[in-house]
């Protein structure tokens, strides 16, 4: 199924709130309050099915998390929001993010198997575990539970998921007005899964969708995070600052899908990247400074010593990162180890790299023209370094609109991005058949 | 705030998938697939929208219930496709169903304030303790919570999510470019909830909307029910067969209110109202007579023994009910009283019984010409047995739209009825002023 795929670069937008950087709701253009306005989120996603792109990207924190008052968060919930988007766009992909930690599988698979038919089959599940000691108390912790712990319930959380999610046979609607038979409940199984962890009898209420089910999402980048990303994601975002250590992690990623019976190119490998364009290399340099610049200051050593997880006494601006940085055990380990490289290898002091990160996560960003951006993206894609991108702009939904209006036929005229929708589905985007109905295992 | 009010009738539409008769799928023009269709509750909440109503209605089970070999059940999210509704809608109010026993107070807060922001101030939330064993076992129960107990933890969880609704003042959100301060964070509020339910820190991560926060409904029957639907709720769904028993409810759910510090009449009692319409009297009747004769007999036999809770061999079809049924603990009481006082009072054999029911769980069936739908509203609402009507249309959309075009312009002509939205958020359609900022004790 995958040999013939020809292969096309996948671009999705990651609709951070207002833009990448800490400081995009200062930006002249960006309505400040627009983080909490779902219309601002359904204009991003319009915009990016306008420039074909695969899918638009919620990510979530069901909680207040990140110091809120110096910079918008992932305020709204997700699936409502996309919810939304589904109704009022007919392509684009929908990926949302939601905590195997503080869900019920059984609403899980509820909701977005409603969202896969809501949108007629463009729903995907970002699966993620939520570190944050301050979501956690939200939902009747006083901890995080530990890292190995929060990943092996991730990963029977999925399982039960999916086996909910194809818990009907697709002959089960039967609908014979004459006999007066609704459903041949023969074909509808439950799924009977009994642990420690969870009890769930299933079956789902739903039937599967056009694209089978939805897509899952993943972006693990310790050990137990790249199997559990290799073993089920269709998808993974990921962050590489550099072309060589994404192709090391595509071929690690793929190696271990191997290793649990996928076929590796069924993995769609999207780096993210952080796009500053400018009418010229120049102009974009000064845009990306003035980001920087408006970034606030004390955000941005709050930000870095929560990244770190560190005493933010510990970091000196005009001195570098203190040496022995522990990896951080309950906490983002990408960011982490992506924030370390980059003042590492660019030699950077504190406040050099505070302005340097913008608030930007420690994701890779690139300023320049419309063509050097499309060169990049097309060096990356052609080395097998990235199946295509997490695209995250500067400032929304001003970026978004120059990446599509600029970037995107560049990439289209060179024969590496489609110029249409060749299907409906999320799958028939990323190059993927629709999902066999699985037997997947729920006794783990 | 209320005494000023003008009094208006109030008007819901109830998408109980596609009809509230058992037989509504197996209807002419009904699509038998539509239950499992967002699209199909679009439209219809778009035919309620062209009506002026003030909300529509998604009631939820998160299980296979009530025999779904045989008619169409709740199988939707329904916050999901209420979001649908909301992005493609501008005026009508989305009334979505959650359970209290097995969701997280924290993730239905956010879910229901983001349809708030998403719809500008139309979202409620219809509160459900669940009381089906297939439901339990689809999250980690191997039986249903005792009623009482169920309750106890619904006001709770109520408590936490006002609480949460209420979490940031409305000047919270400052959004100072120049002085790069996004919010002030001394006006957002932890709510440090902690008892042997729940442990809740919160704050939300959202503001409060346009109506200062989700409306609440409730449709207890039983006297916890009626406690906690008189202590929070801001419509009551009820099911009510005579006029004298409506009045009657309508009193002691303000006489409750009143004892709880509530003034009575901001609670709107929409008791539930089946419409069957012809365009003579005889022709609904025959209308009703097929829809009747088109409910699958198993289903019929089966769905009584369900909501009686006894064993379908104990009802002999030529029969009446047995005298001593006793009122079943961990069920719907409202359906089961509902169906017995039908029973009795029409004295009726369990075959008539199933034919007169219609599969529509015991609610009032008017069946006439849009003159006579329009005088029984009228005469309910004058004799305050009832401030407007949950309305159950036979089949959808089909009855809606019968609905919307002939009954709501008789209503309008009588001035009972709006002929244009006053306002923009749920509150104003229900009469009722924005909610004011609460100090909700979570400390129960």
């Amino acid at each position: 199924m995958t040999a013939a795929r020809k292969r096309e670069i996948h671009l999705n937008l990651n609709i951070l709130n207002v833009g990448v950087y800490g400081s995009a709701w200062r930006w002249p253009s960006v309505d400040p309050a627009a983080f909490v306005d779902p219309a601002h989120y359904i204009r991003c996603a319009q915009i990016a099915e306008k420039g074909k792109l695969d899918a638009v990207f919620m990510a979530d924190k069901p909680g207040l998390v990140d110091h809120p008052q110096y910079r918008p968060f992932q305020a709204l919930d997700p699936l409502v929001v996309l919810s939304g988007i589904a109704a009022t766009t007919s392509h684009i992909g929908l990926i949302g993010t939601a905590s195997s930690s503080y869900n019920s599988p059984y609403n899980i698979a509820r909701r977005f198997a409603s969202l896969d038919l809501l949108s007629g089959g463009r729903a995907a599940w970002n699966i993620v575990t939520s570190a944050e000691i301050e979501i956690a108390r939200n939902f009747g912790r006083s901890d995080v539970t530990a890292h190995a712990d929060r990943y092996a319930i991730a990963r029977e959380f999925v399982e039960i998921v999916r086996a909910l999610w194809d818990s009907w046979e697709d002959e089960a609607l039967i609908a014979d007005k004459a006999q007066g038979l609704l459903l041949d409940i023969s074909k509808i199984h439950p799924i009977d899964h009994q642990s420690k962890n969870f009890s769930v009898a299933g079956p789902l209420t739903l039937p599967r969708s056009p694209q089978g089910r939805p897509v899952l999402v993943q972006a693990g980048a310790s050990d137990d995070g790249r199997n559990l990303a290799a073993g089920v994601a269709e998808v993974i975002f990921t962050l590489s600052q550099t072309l060589e250590k994404s192709i090391d992690f595509a071929a690690d990623i793929r190696r271990r899908a191997a290793s649990f019976g996928r076929v590796p190119e069924d993995v769609v490998i999207l780096p993210g990247l952080c796009t500053v364009i400018g009418d010229t290399e120049a102009a974009a340099q000064a845009r990306r400074r003035e980001l920087e610049e408006l970034v606030p200051a004390e955000y941005g050593l709050a930000r870095l010593a929560g990244t770190l997880q560190v005493d933010p006494d510990l970091l000196k601006l005009d001195e570098h990162l203190p040496e022995d940085l522990p990896i951080p055990v309950n906490h983002n380990q990408t960011m982490f180890a992506g924030t370390v490289a980059i003042a590492r290898r660019e030699n950077l002091t504190v406040r050099q790299l505070i302005r340097r990160l913008g608030g930007g996560a420690g994701h890779r960003i690139v300023a320049g023209t419309p063509e050097q951006i499309a060169d990049d993206i097309g060096t990356w894609f052609a080395a097998g370094a990235a199946d295509g991108f997490n695209i995250m702009p500067d400032v929304l939904p001003e970026g978004a609109e120059t990446f599509v209006t600029e970037v995107v036929p560049i990439l289209q005229r060179r024969g590496l991005f489609r110029t249409e929708y060749e299907g409906s589905t999320l799958r028939d985007h990323l190059g993927l058949t629709r999902a066999e109905r699985g037997r997947f295992s729920t006794a783990i």
